[in-house]
Formats: C-alpha cells, structure tokens, sequence
C-alpha cells in the first residue's frame, strides 16, 4: 500500500488543489478528513497541531515528508512526478505561470477563508449582507484582472492548451465564486475554461462532491 | 546602465522582500516608486494597470520581462542568480523552506495588507481598535506556529545558518508587527532572528526607511 497521505477537507480549495494535481499525476494517495467545522474545528486538534502548527489543511505526507501550504506540496510534486508538469520547468513561463497562479492563492483565497469569514461575524459582528458583499468583493477585485492575463494567454486552458497551476487554482476558486453566488457572466475566458476543466477527468475526481467526506 | 526595474512602494512587504532578495544577490536596479496612497493609490493608474492588472506591487522588469507577485519575483532571480541561493535546489529543505516562506507570505500578509484595512474601514466601518485586533490576531495566529517551527529549524537565522527565503518574508512581517505595535516578547527565537538579520547590509538597505521613496 501506497504511504502518501492527505490531510485534507472537502470543500477546502487548497485541499481540492492539491487532489487535483495528485490525480493529474496519477498518484495514489490516501486521504484523512479534517473537519474544519465539526467538533469546533478539528484542524485546531492536538493531533493535527503536531503536522501542522497553523492549522490548516491541506497537509501531505510522503516519504515520511510533512509538508502544509498547497503551493509547496504542488511543487514538491511537480519536480518530484514529472508527468502531466504544471510548471515548466525553465523560461519566462514558468514565472509568469507561478504568478497568476499566486494572484489566486495569495490574493483572492486567503482573504475568503474559512477562518476569516468566522472572524468577521464572530469577532467584528458583520451580518450576512455585508460578509457576502466582502467575498464578492475580493473574488471580483481577482477575477477581473485574472480575465484579463487569460484573455491575451488562454488556449483551451489558462495558459495555452496545456493543464497547468494556474488551472489548478483557478478550478476550486470558481467553485467557491459559483457556491457563494457571484455573478460570473462579466468573466466569459475564466468560464469558458473552467469548462473545458470540468471535462477532465483528474478535475471531476478532486471535485468537492466526490470527496468521502462530502456531506 | 542595467535595465532591471523594480516597481516599489517603501511601505509594502512583498517589495521589501524583494529588495532584499535583490541585495543578497548583489544585482543592481533601478526603482520607481508607486505610492500607494497618494494621488488616490497610483497602483491603480492606468500606467500601472498596464504593468499589472492586479494594481498591487512589486512588478518587477527584467529583460523584457514583466512579472508581478513576490514570490514568483524572487524564485525567477533565485533559479536565474545563482549566488546567495534562498532555496536549495533540491531536497526537502527546499519545500519545507518554500512552505514555512508561505506560511508568511500567504497566511499572514494578504489578511492585513493595505487594500484590506481600508476595506475594513471604509466599507465595514470597523474602529480604529477593532481594526488594530484584526490586524494583531493574523500576525499572532501566524507567529505563534512560525516561532513554534523555527525554534526547531534555526541557527542564527530561521533555517540553520545560511539566509533563505524564510528569513526574506520574516523580516518585512517583523518590520510590520512592530509598526503596528504588536507585542513580540512571546516569540523569542523570531525575535533573535530578525535581530541577526537586521546586522546584514541586503536587509539594511532594503529597509522601508531607507528607500527613496520614504518620507
């Protein structure tokens, strides 16, 4: 039996990353749900501090590696399982992939965290109108300049007709748009290819739904 | 004259890293400030939106070139300049370094950035006070599993004792805690870190005091 596991969640979109750049590898792995609400948040475990101090998911064991932050596994995997490369592997295209892929992991998702919607209603009081229209806000302040970037370098995917991190990113991120109910019609490049995405089979595997710990 | 540029606000963390990564790898650059406040933000010019859509800096051009987001800044000239390597070239260090890196630049900075606290004010109407805990929890939510990690991994700097990107992301952080005057007596092994790095000249002069833009 395979020893990579995943500590993961469902409806993470860090998680989710990660599971889709494992099934684009053809990497099996074994996955261990951390419930990010249940139990008062089960990341925030003795058990789960010890693989991981800030208590977040995705963490992912291999070799007996702990590794947390999506970005670092997914390069760790990258260099590591050449197939299916998510990165190339030298030129200007490799930088300029590994910053659009930023613009969405470090500008847009942390601002739209599990952790920091909590903080908002439960530390500031921000009622729901007003959490909805932050997210929205955020996602919408990415999203433009992302439809932009992909409207001079998409293909059939975000960057040419090949899968790389940027798709990866961009895939969980719109899940999460179309789950809190942005309107996503001024963004037809990022629809467009999140279709095409939706048809890969490495892509409709990691989808949330398809998790064992999908409720 | 060399033609490398540095688009740069004296302020903002993710160009003070970059400064850094710059000056630890003795390359030369010309700097053109945009101030982040001024003129109602220049990021959001229309000369700059053509650098960047994101309207955030760095932006960073070299060779024709154009790239934004920190990270992807500094691992184009870490694979491209080799002296003063900020991250091994392979091994698990690399990740684990990469990852602790993130742990800063992804879970910590993008939550009290600019555009955030005027967010905060601006559309939520959050005081002063509250806004001043928001900003004091993500730093002490990230620190406190940062100090925890680095108590194991340090030297005299984060990671035994040769720079690497860990300790070009802590030192804009640190430098911002202590702007915003949170408390570090609970985090001593980052504390004497920062206190190494503040005697190595590529930090000290990028420092945020001692850019031209600073007032």
């Amino acid at each position: 039996m395979h020893d990579r596991i995943l500590y993961s969640y469902w409806r993470s979109s860090a998680a989710y990353r990660v599971r889709i750049a494992l099934n684009l590898k053809g990497l099996e792995y074994q996955q261990r749900s951390v419930h990010l609400v249940n139990n008062g948040g089960e990341q925030h475990s003795t058990e789960f501090k010890r693989l991981n101090p800030n208590q977040l998911v995705p963490v992912f064991v291999d070799n007996g590696m702990v590794l947390n932050q999506s970005l670092a596994i997914i390069d760790y995997l990258d260099e590591t399982y050449s197939d299916a490369l998510l990165v190339p592997k030298s030129g200007e295209a490799r930088y300029l992939i590994k910053a659009m892929a930023q613009d969405i992991a470090v500008d847009i998702h942390p601002l739209n965290n599990l952790r920091v919607l909590q903080y908002l209603s439960n530390e500031l009081h921000v009622d729901e109108d007003d959490k909805s229209a932050w997210y929205k806000h955020w996602i919408a302040t990415g999203f433009e300049a992302l439809e932009q970037r992909i409207s001079v370098t998409r293909g059939q995917y975000c960057v040419g007709n090949e899968i790389s991190l940027v798709d990866v990113c961009l895939m969980p991120q719109m899940y999460n748009a179309q789950r809190f109910g942005v309107d996503l019609t001024s963004y037809p490049n990022l629809h467009d290819v999140t279709t095409s995405l939706g048809k890969v089979r490495a892509f409709i595997q990691a989808a949330p739904e398809q998790q064992p710990d999908a409720m």
